[in-house]
Formats: C-alpha cells, sequence, structure tokens
C-alpha cells in the first residue's frame, strides 16, 4: 500500500513541447518514474539543493480530485516565466498528476499533493557543468505528513519589510513567484511558535497587507469578501479563489484591492486559505474575531466536491 | 583521481557536544563518508530540497590550505544562531573538512569547498515526521566547477527593498544568516547578464550600501578601506576581513561604518571579496574605476599564503 508516493519526472517532457494528444501518446515510464519516498533520490549538487532555485505548488487531493490542480498549474507556469525557466508543459503535468494519484493506495481521504521543480544540476559545480538546463522535477502524494485542519487559528501582523511599491521597481526579488527559497517563510513560523500564535500575515513597509507565509488572507466587512491585489507582490491564491467563487455563489461580493493592515484589523471576519482548504482565523493581533464553523465546513466542501471549481478559474484580480 | 570530493557528514557528531580531544578520538567513519559525487546522495524531502530551510558557506582550498576557516565556521555558527539551530561543533567540522581535502587529489590549486547544513527531514512530511531534527551536513571540494577569477568585473547597483534598519526591527527576514534560500541571489546575477555587467551591489531603500549576492564590497578612499556595517543586515565577509587584515599591514586605515551608496559611486577603487579572492571592480554604474593589477595579486597572495590569516581573525565591527 502506498501512502506516500514520490514521482521523479522526466524533465525533457514535462518542459517540453507537444499538445495534449502527443502527450497523451508518451509512455507512462517517459513521464514519470515511481521511486522510494524513504531513499536517496536527489543529486546533491541540484539547484534545489545549493540554492533553493526552483519553484513549486501544493494542494490537497481529496477523495482522488487534485483541488484547484489547473490554477496551481498555471501559477507554476506564472512562477517559472518570473524566475526565467522553461514554461511548463500543462498537458504534461496534468498527467503525471494523474499518475502519482493513480498509484496512491491509503484511507487518508486528503493526501497533500506537492510538485517540486528546479533549474537542474547547478551548471557552476563539476557534477552539473554539462547540464543543459533541465529542470529537475518531482512529485509527491503524501499521507502521512502533516495534514489540514480546520480548527480555527491566531494570528499576529508581521512586517514583511519591502514597501509596497517595490515589486514593480525590483523584479528580482521575485515577489508573486513561489519559489523553493522558503527559509524566510520557516522562519515567520517559528517566530509565530515564539509569541504563542498560529500563524502570521505579513504586511509590508508603509502599511498594507500582503499574505500569510503559505497561505492567503481574505477579510470579510458584511457580505463583501476582501483580498489583497497580488500586484502588491504576493502570490495569486488558489484557495482564495475557490473561496471568491462560493462566496459569489453564495449570492455575496468580491474585491481585490489595496487593503491597509490596520482596516484587516477591524475585518468582520478573517480567513486563512491554502492548500486547497479555508480556515477560520479567530484572532488577529490580539482582537478576538467571529467565526462559524457551519460557514467554514459549508466552504469547504463546495471546494473539496468541486462546486466552486470552474468560477475559480475566471476570477482573478482585474 | 579524485577531483571532486563529496563526503556527507554525520550530524549527530557534527553539531553534537565534546571537546577537540573527544572529537580527535571519533573514527574517520563516524565523522564523514564519501559518496558518489555524480549519484543520488539526498532525500527528497530534506529541508534543503523543499524549503531551501539551512545555512552554507563556501570558500577556496589553495594548495590544501582552507582560505579563512575559523571565520567560516564561526559565520556558519552564527547563521545557525539566527535560524534557530543548534550549534556546530568547530572542532568536528574542522577535522571533517581536513578529511575532505585529504581526499582530494587533482592537479587544479584552488578547488572550490562548500559546506552545506540543512535543518534536516521535512518533519510535516511523511518521511520526515520521526525526525530528530538532527541537520543534514555535506561538504564538497570541487576542481571541475566554476573556479575564482581575478579578472575586473563591471557592476551595477540595485535596490535590496529594505530600509536599512529592519534587521533589528524583523529578525524573521534572517538578514545576516548565510541560508541555502538563494533564488533572490541568483535572479540578481540573471537580471546582471541582461544588464551586460558582471555582478551587481544591492541597497537599502533609503540609499545605504549592502553587499553583492554572493560577496562583500569594499571601497577605497585614499588610504582608507570602507565596507558596511554588517549591522545593516548584511553577512560579515570573510574575504573582506583578510583584505582588512592586509591592508592595516600595509599602513592604510579601515573603516566600519553606513555608506551611502552615492559615496560609493564616488570611491577611488572598488573590491569584490569573495570565497577566499579580491576581485577588483573596474565599473560602477557606468563610471569607470582605477585599478592596479599588481596590487590585486600582492593582496590575493597574502590571503592565499596565510600572511592575513590571524590578523583577519581579530577584525570585525566594533
Amino acid at each position: 500500500m502506498a501512502s506516500i508516493v514520490l514521482a521523479m519526472g522526466n524533465g525533457k517532457v514535462l518542459f517540453g513541447g507537444g499538445d495534449a494528444a502527443d502527450i497523451a501518446a508518451v509512455p507512462d515510464r517517459d513521464l514519470v518514474t515511481m521511486v522510494d519516498p524513504e531513499g536517496l533520490n536527489i543529486n546533491a549538487f541540484d539547484l534545489s539543493v545549493l540554492r533553493g532555485d526552483g519553484i513549486f505548488e501544493a494542494t490537497t487531493v481529496w477523495k482522488g480530485y487534485p483541488i484547484s490542480l489547473e490554477n496551481h498549474l498555471r501559477r507554476l507556469a506564472h512562477s517559472a516565466a518570473l524566475m526565467d525557466m522553461p514554461a511548463p508543459n500543462m498537458a504534461a503535468f496534468t498527467r503525471a498528476v494523474d499518475l502519482v494519484i493513480a498509484a496512491y493506495d491509503d484511507p487518508e481521504p486528503g493526501p497533500l499533493l506537492r510538485i517540486i521543480v528546479s533549474r537542474g544540476l547547478d551548471p557552476d559545480t563539476g557534477v552539473g557543468k554539462a547540464s543543459d538546463g533541465t529542470p529537475t522535477v518531482f512529485i509527491f502524494l503524501d499521507a502521512k505528513g502533516s495534514l489540514h485542519e480546520i480548527d480555527p487559528i491566531t494570528m499576529a501582523s508581521m512586517t514583511r519589510g519591502y514597501p509596497s511599491d517595490i515589486t514593480s521597481r525590483a523584479p528580482w526579488l521575485l515577489n508573486g513567484a513561489k519559489t523553493l527559497s522558503y527559509a524566510f517563510n520557516c522562519a515567520v513560523h517559528r517566530e509565530c511558535a515564539r509569541r504563542g500564535v498560529g500563524d502570521a500575515v505579513l504586511f509590508t513597509e508603509d502599511g498594507f497587507t500582503m499574505e500569510c507565509p503559505n497561505s492567503s488572507i481574505v477579510a470579510r466587512y458584511g457580505d463583501l469578501f476582501v483580498t489583497p491585489d497580488p500586484s502588491i507582490g504576493i502570490l495569486n491564491g488558489t484557495s482564495q479563489r475557490e473561496l471568491f467563487a462560493w462566496a459569489i455563489q453564495e449570492g455575496s461580493r468580491i474585491e481585490y484591492r489595496k487593503l491597509p493592515i490596520a482596516e484587516l484589523r477591524e475585518t468582520d471576519r478573517l480567513y486563512m486559505t491554502h492548500g486547497g482548504w479555508v480556515i477560520p482565523v479567530n484572532e488577529l493581533d490580539g482582537r478576538a474575531l467571529d467565526y462559524d464553523p457551519a460557514e467554514i465546513a459549508a466552504i469547504n466542501d463546495a471546494i473539496h466536491t468541486g462546486r466552486t471549481h470552474d468560477d475559480a478559474l475566471t476570477i482573478g484580480p482585474r
């Protein structure tokens, strides 16, 4: 029984050409190779190891359904473009994910899927100097790691150190790309542990709300759901768009805009979204926030059963 | 003949207790294991791979002499502290480096040494959840990758996006730690290639000089050598301290301070320092800069023959 599936991808196909019909003709074994997740499976001179020089996506596979997969793959392509990497082949990645899901066999209904792509072997090393730049790709589906919870969490706000206009002025900061360089994100979570809060929401030096270290943030004011415009230098949230799709279906309104952190603190309700889940926030910077467990259950059910899927594909900042 | 030596370290010893005598009694095989550098040697769920969550140091081993090793290991310990990682055992790391050097056998006199440490297997994954947090350590010595040059280079200045007071206010940004999350540093080098310059020097949003993506910067005004104070949120340069030691030995003066980027542009001479080398900069933001090849050769010779070693250990910001 495979509770943890680890597939090494063929970078030449996954970042190669070909339309859906071409990709459908590729034998499984030329797309991914299943390997022992407990073994040694990466070379030490890979740029993921040495530099965190790569990109990734993560979501939940709920009862065999990879939540928001198209939006995740679109964001992977966006990250690749921001990182000057080649464009992923969407059909090939979709098939590779399907093969990983087919190899999974565990009673857990919601394992975590992660797609990891590095720039390949480091050409500045002896081992990598003959590299043609083919990305290293691997995909895993894991029932045995930390899985998502929908218990309410507490949150503190912290500065990200950047002004809100930096992304257009300094694209080399890679704001908006989901890179493998997550040491900062990990450090914020350690700071949360020190402060005794569940997670953090980051803000710019001039006081605008950004995102959480590995989540998006949505505030609700009456029947209006608001999230920061990604142009401030944050990710375009995938689960956040599923939540927006739910809100519209329920007759509420949605808005992308620059959201002062002071205004976030006055929200009626606050939602943290990631990996196919919407999680209620019941405290921000010491102020208690109301939440409705039935509403949270309904939102997650709508996302997990695919009810919000099609609408989420059409939602985004203007 | 080993032109590329790759040693997997024993994290329990390298981050364990014991003084120099205890460490001297550890059998070689319990300290490091030499592995095939071309093979698979890292698990995909290591935090170096998934999160860039670790630290590193790099220097040149010149004719068997690891340049600035103590200062590199001290900085590794400083990075570990900033990252809430355990403290490295200096004696154990020194012996491990010696074992790697002993296994090297190539005519190249100046291979690159790199020490890589991650936080270990990711405890949020099924493969890593039983991890006791023992760091993953590997060390390589590479004669076949890109080696250092002392040809003069051109340079452009770019914003780092942060204000100069951010480090004391937001330690979770990890400024001053040499982490494995180098996607930004790699992106700056791609931006340099786009602009047709050799490297970049970063500055704060309020206009103070910081460092280069993988180097320190030293400006010379008459007989005064100036480098930015590391408290601005940059690394404490190792080769930069060797250069300062050389300057003092030659009767010049040194200074750590906040250095406006506008003032850097008016320097008499400019030096980029990294990995045991001092490299002349012959152009900054389009302004040509004078340099003296004989001086550069003399500085590097002093560093590589150990003449500056002892003094460099005592130099630093006050």
